[in-house]
C-alpha cells in the first residue's frame, strides 16, 4: 500500500475529518489512509498512539475535549458538520461545503452523541435505500470526503471557465 | 449490524457490482453490506460460499467466466465500466452512468488485468489528491456506487419536476 520517496507538495483541502468518537481501529487507519488520498487538512483522533502514520497531519483530541475544541474551530472560521441521520438531516448531495469544514464521525453503533449534535451547524445523511444495514463509518467518511472534494473540485472549475 | 425482521421491498437500482477480483475477506464482506444499502441489482463474486449473506442477491462468477459472462451483459444492455486509473479513465463526477450499468472492481493490489479492461466501454477514476496510497478496492467501490445512486436520485427529480 505504501510507496517509497517523498510526496508531491500537492495542497491540503481545508477540510478537518473528527474520528475521535470511532473506536476499532481498522476504521481508524481506513480514515487516515482516505484522509490522505483526499488531502485533508487533518484527522482528529482521540488518542494519537493509536494510528501509525507518517504522511497524514494527525490532532489529538480526546472525547473529553471534543466540544471545546470544535468551538473553537468554530471561532476559527470553520463551520460544523456531523454525518448523521437525524429528523433534520441534509442530504449529502444537497449540502454545500464551506471549504473550512470540520467533518464529525459518529461512534461505530450509536453515533453521535447528543450534546455534540447540539453543537453543530448542519448534520448531513448519506442517502441510504436499504433498511437492514447502514454504511460502515469509514466508508460514511470516505463517501462524504468524495462529496467535499467533488464540489471544492466544480468551484475551482466554474471560477476559472 | 443487522437488524431483524423482514425488508421494505424499495426496489433495486440498476447497476451490478462485480467483484470476483476482490480477494480479502472483509472486502467482500463490507461491499456486501454496502451494496445492500444502496440496493444495487446484484453483486458478483468469484466463489460465493465466501460471503455469508441473508439479503443481497449474489451471482457467482468466477474470473475464469468473467469475460464471457460481461460480453452477455451488454448484449443484455449493460454498459461495462471500470474502476480503474488509466491514461484514458473519466474522472468519477463526469461519467453519466447509465441506469443499467456493470460495474468492475480490479484486484486489492493489481487492478483490472489488461484482458478485461479491453472489454470494458469505460473505465473511470476517483480523484485522488494524494500520492502516497490509493483508496482501498472497498471504498472505492463504495463511493462509484454513491455517485452511481447521486445521478440517478438527480434524473428522477429532473423527471419530476
Amino acid at each position: 500500500m505504501e510507496g517509497g520517496g517523498h510526496p508531491c507538495e500537492t495542497t491540503r483541502q481545508g477540510l478537518i475529518l473528527v474520528a475521535s468518537l470511532v473506536d476499532k481501529v481498522p476504521n481508524l487507519a481506513g480514515l487516515t489512509r482516505t484522509c490522505e488520498v483526499f488531502r485533508a487538512a487533518a484527522l482528529a483522533v482521540s488518542d494519537i498512539s493509536v494510528t501509525a502514520e507518517q504522511w497524514m497531519p494527525l490532532l489529538e483530541v480526546p472525547e473529553a475535549d471534543l466540544s471545546h475544541w470544535m468551538v473553537q474551530k468554530r471561532a476559527e472560521g470553520y463551520r460544523l458538520i456531523g454525518v448523521e441521520q437525524t429528523a433534520g438531516s441534509t442530504l449529502l448531495p444537497e449540502l454545500a461545503f464551506p471549504p473550512k469544514s470540520v467533518l464529525l464521525l459518529g461512534r461505530e453503533r450509536e453515533g453521535i452523541p447528543l450534546e455534540l449534535l447540539q453543537l453543530l451547524d448542519h448534520t448531513v445523511e448519506i442517502p441510504q435505500l436499504g433498511v437492514i444495514r447502514s454504511l460502515n463509518v469509514h466508508v460514511s467518511g470516505a463517501i462524504a470526503l468524495y462529496e467535499y472534494s467533488r464540489q471544492q473540485h466544480a468551484q475551482q472549475q466554474a471560477k476559472l471557465s
